[in-house]
């Protein structure tokens, strides 16, 4: 574990940047100030980059609109990865009709449609149909009402033996300075206990997602592991599964891991990075150069 | 454990009947049929007997009241043990003032003021009284916002260091026939698993719940132990709170346990009572006598 | 939650006192120097004290002399409480005949011996004893070969629907001031997740631990809770089984928890004592007053 | 999920098929009889197979030994892929030096040596090593002193913020008719539980193993998911794991899953196969075809 200065220095010893989103390049308040000279950067050394994100809430081309509208032009939507592309990949193998339930907005519906699947909001689910429901997906907290639906998720899955999968493994995230919200992947984590079920999790700590990516870039160029690095804030998702895939990790001290707390959770977690950076910002001299 | 067919000779072999409420005594569809003549026995046996619950979303007058309304005039308030009153209890020895915030309804706030403490609904809490809180209590899951109040009490612990209470460790109860719907203990698990902190946990299985019960008795004359006995409809709370205080304990077959899971389930919990039992009603024939 | 200089103004608070043992009265080095005054001051003040421990490798009187062995010689075998005498209570009560199989040193079956019932090392259980073993106890973690007997208890669990107890709750305690050796707590979680079912777990936190020391005091005097303090230097086992008792608590920074990580602890596990305090130990003027 | 009477319909509907070892192939006695058949068509039909096991105590080589030694001489090394194999890949990218430590046999060691590291058994750890342990690997659950080296292991991973690697993470596996042992896996989760640091497992259900395969395959030949078969005996591993991965999934009878118990534990966890099969042997008159 090595203490960088300079970020620059990161990009400089990789072939391909992984980007955790939230709290490496962005936080509730917009983006991280700065970051914009990162990817320009990046572009002007040509290095490939993708953003690794367990948000299902939207789809990658909204994903990329929201970094438009914050005024970070250069990211494109075949950038962004998220966990909503492994939960189509997994419709697509393995449920072959029916409807697909699902609890989130009907923006994140689009990861189930985009598998040629049926949709079904859980509140739209009653006894006429509940018996064509054949996978129910856990996409986002928000676009729907918490107690109707949370409770008719764990009637559905008491009464159907279908698959449950969680689009995004995240317990919480945070909507302000001082506050969070509770993230679909911790509703999902209390009907998983209340029910006793195993769900299918994707999204970061899990190689999956890694591995996602990992197979894109090999689809149109070789690459080594050893030649990737994920940056992230968080040691339990973006570290340990960078780590466990095998990358080189950098944990930056903008999001979830406060500058003062960083040595103190790695050593209580055991999750050590290969390197800790303040944060995945460039300074303005090295664009000059 | 035996077998037993006639629930008399477990009234007749014990000095104190402890019931379970819920799946002994009543069901979502109303009181069990012919419960009445179990209490007409008891009454005429001169037998005393308690009704020890885990359920702190009305005050002991109101669950007396509403057996009364399904017609089982016998059963008085001072009969009905309610988690609640444990957390009442808890309250007036650690709280020493200020508001204590809950999530329930309006009535299940009873166990709160009862302890001459100031309640306030999570939904009230707001920059110029969090200060003031200095206990937070899980009642029960109506009477509040959801989405709302379940983000505010996370938001509210991640500010305050101040103890949890869940006065009802219920994960889900019956709602009909087919569905449950998620008890205060199940939204009180995920909360705890979000934030990492302790919380305090009142009702059965623990056995503060049965020693409160035996305090009382103890109050107006001798008992043993080896003299109760615990009838409960479920192995995780009632035997195996009963087992573990020390008491015999009797597995009804009228709620939670199906008769035909009943041999399969006390072999994968390890959860043994002393007897098996279909139901806790007696016969007719038995009050003739 | 106040900050004490003087554990003196404790002791003055209150009618009796219950210690913790382990990283209060001693440590793996031997007495906490000064604790004798402690003792002293409190003889002298004819203040009641009792010692409530999760040790239960050995009986009161064998931890009483190695009290006196240390040269402590003021307290006696009756003040000395330890999770052993609730699994005694519990065997008494519910264990009928047959042999009790444990884990554990010949010493510790002292608790199995003293309920009346014949005792079985794990290491004896051969197929012409299995079926007479009606319960299994988990006292210590010497006295077995740990690789033979644990898969043994597995196996033995696994064949046999009998109440399996845990008289020591701890996972680990120190054995030099580095190092630690799991406690047969841990040894018996790891079995209870190898086979799903549930064991009965007595000593702190869980209140009966604190109910039978209650219970012994009611025996001879009146005594309100509030006129109770339990000393420890462990936020999860003393501070939270304490407080959920309803008692007042002392954490101690001679033990388990550093001074320099107390309020850190305090605030991530959410159990908050209602006084901190350097160590248990009272200055030598104290005495002389 | 549908019953299949014949194994060979499988077989004829894949291109590729992969076998767990334990309770599919063979069990304590020895081979499953007929299992030679079920190759031997294999061979016949030119379809390929991997055998995808958590067994991590021998080299490929030794475990395609064993099932020679059994009478099964058509099985090579190259076609058994284990949970080490993952390790050893580990290893090599992420551990730069030094020792690795290691819990198991000196043939589980094999892992680590082929990874170019220096292994250092758990046993030999001492005060002038300690500080160049870079990483600790759980192998296997013999070759060691349960009592001294699980202690040690403990302090080990107290001292030094080093990764812990898993490479088997099941917890416990038959010996006899009527006996398990604990696994390694389930000796991990002992350790991680009681100093709370995140471990990295390798081995069923993580995707990352079903990743090797497809990876392996994918070197020589197209492949699609769609065309690949995962054949197991638990479902909480291989039916877990090749669902998620998105494979089609065959449940066989001749292991963990009992045929009274399958339709029962399918539905408790929510777990479902593509295919139950009694078991993974073809009727001989196939082979006359």
């Amino acid at each position: 574990m090595k203490r960088i200065e300079d970020f620059k220095s990161i990009i400089d010893r990789y072939e391909v940047i992984f980007f955790d989103a939230f709290g490496v390049l962005k936080t509730h308040t917009g983006l991280v100030p700065g970051i914009e000279r990162t990817f320009a950067y990046l572009e002007a050394q040509n290095k490939e980059y993708y953003i690794v994100t367990n948000d299902a809430s939207r789809s990658p081309a909204q994903l990329a609109q929201s970094y438009h509208n914050k005024g970070l032009n250069v990211v494109t939507a075949d950038r962004i990865i998220s966990s909503g592309q492994l939960t189509k990949d997994y419709l697509e193998l393995k449920v072959e009709g029916g409807y697909v339930a699902y609890l989130g907005t009907t923006e994140s519906a689009h990861y189930i449609e985009s598998a040629g699947l049926k949709t079904l909001p859980v509140s739209d689910i009653n006894s006429s149909n509940i018996d064509q429901v054949n996978a129910l997906v856990f996409m986002d907290d928000e676009g729907f009402n918490w107690f109707e639906d949370i409770n008719k998720t764990v009637n559905l899955l008491r009464k159907r033996t279908i698959p449950a999968i969680v689009a995004n493994t995240d317990y919480a995230y945070p909507v302000s300075n001082h506050d969070v919200s509770i993230a679909i992947g911790g509703l999902a984590q209390m009907i998983e206990t209340i029910i006793g079920k195993k769900f299918i999790r994707f999204g970061k700590p899990d190689s999956q997602m890694f591995m996602f990516v990992y197979d894109l870039i090999r689809e149109y160029r070789p690459i080594n592991k050893k030649e990737i690095v994920m940056v992230g804030d968080t040691l339990q998702t973006d570290i340990m599964g960078g780590n466990k895939f095998g990358l080189d990790t950098v944990l930056v001290l903008s999001g979830n891991t406060l500058p003062q707390d960083a040595d103190n959770r790695i050593q209580a977690t055991g999750i050590v990075p290969t390197y800790i950076c303040e944060h995945a910002v460039i300074g303005p001299q090295a664009l000059n150069l």
